[in-house]
């Protein structure tokens, strides 16, 4: 393994600025039982699921209830030039919670209303605290669902703020095509909404898309206006293995390319599909495994559903395996989202380091089975899956977080795969977000012009730099 | 009809900023033949399909050949402080390229090359100046397609640059959400990209679609990356006409609702189809019409054609004709894209000012309907089509461009037409693009706080003011 010179992930470049006694009397004034400098409050805002080692929590959190409360919590932060940092409920992998610079948590989970279902127009607006599941358990009489799937029950506002994706982005998109409007607490405190619930507009900046993927550095999403989909007439899934991961990522490329609107095919590795087997008591046939899903009227999805069968034996693929009810349904997937847990779980004490590289789909297969090669010549322990429709996959290298060694040679095995994505005209992240983790790497990508202008739009927007700062690109 | 108190559309306000001879020389340099001072040349790049009356064109026209030609143009405009207006073909309908700034208008038609079709990623890279049927023509040996079709022969440039839509919108999206990448030339001169290959990505702001939609006034597009499908294995196109508005539009509203995959269903009102007949001497039933195209496997087109049908039938629609071979259905569309040519020679020397909003699917019969009973009440020749799927539809009010009084009337059918579909969450613009004519009505739909956010956005990238001053909102 060619090690690069230099990895890209030195530790989070730690500027704090500590909030004055003023500040946090004049929340407590405002706020009331709705702060908490409580320590242990503190410390389960100031961390994510990333690999950092800690960095010192925020100073104080705000439990924000409405669009005002946010409102004046920044407009008090700004006054005091402190950093406010939005908080949904953790589940963000890649350092967007830290506090790297100090400052306020801003947890808006308590904004947790769902404020208009419009059914015979496929819309809901919601507040940032609504998490994915809650939106479908509320919406489920309608007929309708929210098909953005990331695995976690992540929050609709981080959702937005990461632009996050997941399992059924391949058939609806992500969060980038899903939301028609936010409404949005600016650095200065003021209240704006940035879109319509039009399917389609071209009035004005893309203020709703600027926004989406901001990661909290813009400005705090105070409402999320959002496609929803008919249920599906008909939904059938399905598993099917291979003896090679070439054969699986093969079967993917030729069912995109032929135009198959499938819903979702994930990639699960046999290594991870053994790593499921034990955390789930489950007995999958420890193969390189697609599983995939399919939406639409019984002939459509019957159609579909032939049409990749056909295309996977070509590839040598075995052991079809049909769910079509709900429950065999759930069983699979509950599998495959707990993928994460079951690896982690598999080594006592680690951390997963995950690489989210994106890229396209004819090179999807070269992508991957370059990075295994080196991912098994490291002899770290690592789990792979993917939502292999789009080209997108991640690696999760299982490391001691106590050995810098194994930390290095994992980020040493992310800054290859980066490279080789960027080589092949992919991204650094299709879902994950750069947080503090891919602020190198936006750059390898990028470029410095492009990210010269998102440092631009970022001081224009938030001037004093307090939201979320030190995150996406340094200033 | 109400009036009200005062129209958004006052002719532009002109702030002509004189090109110093000395960049004229400088311009004539580095151009020589490609930079053209001559009257008609200047007068032909001064307007564009709008109604406004004649603005002194620009002082200049420089054919950009390359990325570098625009550069370097917008490089030297830059020094002197000189306003730059992007070109493709001229087919903007909102007053985008008049020059009411003066300055130099920079034609990109001549970066006509498609550079790169990656079909097997379903994607192509283009420059600029290439146009839709262009691109369509050049991939169709390898089974893909472009599906946005916005009636006219735009450049794909334009179609970034004024988030265009069109027909197909309805199932493909809008460039919005077709546009993978783009590479821009600032406006200091400067050549980024905003994006990569990959299908998805979080890696950083979305400056993608910060330019989609920015109408030339924060840098110039010089290449487009876009997303290209599989020619679907059927297609079948059919017409259906009814009695009354209400009964076409509650057909497409429930076929939205059912979640159909319609292509296309566009609807062309009576009036508009007596236009159509006499124009292209056809003999289309003169009904409301309903046009519409299903696209994908034969199982699957004959089954959302027979939902189709039965939901039409439900609602009184009648003389259901099919077109299933590419002839039938390319005289239907051309039919349907001659609607604007037809109603506009149905009264010599007429210009069409065009409405152009865009409200959620369950508000759509309610918004058409109204606007029909004013129009009516108007006296004023008007023709209506509709992409209404996704609840878009345009009036075209046609009027004698010397007659200030029915000018006026036109301005005041479309305030109160903007008026309603902003009540109804819907925007004064869904594929036009706001240019000279929305801007009163992008404050009114957006608020003077998002306004003054893409006012900071545009000095923050433009603080010269150089790139298509005068267009959007006013600085």
């Amino acid at each position: 393994m060619n090690a690069p010179t230099q990895t890209r992930h030195a530790q989070p470049d730690l500027k704090p600025r500590p909030a004055p006694p003023a500040l946090l009397a004049a929340l407590q004034k405002r706020f009331g039982a709705q702060l908490s400098t409580a320590q242990a409050v503190r410390e389960q805002h100031g961390r994510d699921e990333s690999a950092f080692t800690t960095v010192p929590p925020p100073e104080a959190v705000v439990f924000a209830e409405s669009t005002l409360d946010v409102a004046d919590a920044v407009r008090l932060c700004a006054e005091y030039r402190v950093p406010v940092i939005p908080y949904g409920v953790g589940s963000s992998l890649e350092g967007h919670l830290l506090a790297v610079q100090g400052g306020i948590s801003l947890d808006v989970s308590r904004m947790n209303q769902v404020l208009a279902v419009n059914a015979e127009d496929l819309t809901v607006t919601v507040q940032p605290g609504v998490t994915r599941k809650q939106l479908n358990e509320q919406i489920k009489s309608t007929g309708l669902f929210f098909p953005i799937d990331p695995g976690a029950d992540a929050s609709l506002g981080g959702m937005a703020a990461t632009r996050a994706s997941g399992t059924n982005a391949v058939r609806y998109g992500t969060m980038r095509e899903n939301v028609l409007a936010l409404e949005v607490v600016t650095a200065q405190g003021e209240v704006i909404r940035t879109g319509t619930r039009a399917r389609k507009s071209s009035a004005g900046y893309d203020l709703t898309r600027l926004f989406v993927g901001s990661e909290g550095t813009l400005g705090v999403i105070t409402q999320v206006t959002l496609r929803i989909y008919p249920l599906p007439e008909a939904v059938s899934a399905a598993i099917c293995t291979f003896d090679t991961i070439a054969d699986a990522v093969n079967t993917v490329i030729q069912t995109i390319q032929l135009g198959v609107p499938i819903a979702r095919v994930e990639l699960i590795d046999a290594k991870t599909v053994a790593m499921v087997n034990r955390h789930a008591e489950l007995s999958l046939h420890e193969g390189h495994m697609l599983l995939m899903e399919f939406h639409g009227s019984p002939a459509s999805v019957k159609e579909q559903a032939e049409t990749v069968q056909d295309i996977a034996r070509e590839h040598q693929g075995a052991d079809f395996q049909w769910a079509d009810t709900p429950e065999e349904r759930t069983r699979l997937w509950t599998a495959r989202h707990n993928a994460y847990f079951a690896a982690v779980q598999s080594r006592p004490g680690c951390r997963a380091i995950s690489t989210d590289t994106c890229v396209p789909i004819s090179r999807l297969a070269d992508c991957l089975l370059d990075s295994v090669t080196e991912a098994d010549a490291s002899g770290l322990t690592y789990f792979l899956v993917g939502h292999v429709g789009d080209g997108n996959f991640h690696f999760g290298y299982l490391i001691d977080p106590d050995s810098a060694q194994e930390r290095a040679t994992a980020e040493a095995l992310n800054h290859q795969l980066v490279a080789r994505a960027i080589a092949m005209q992919g991204t650094c992240s299709g879902e994950h977000g750069v947080g503090l983790h891919k602020m190198g790497f936006l750059v390898d990508e990028a470029g410095e012009g492009a990210v010269a202008m998102m440092r631009t739009l970022k001081q224009a927007l938030d001037p004093l730099n307090i939201m979320n700062p030190g995150k996406v690109f340094a200033l």
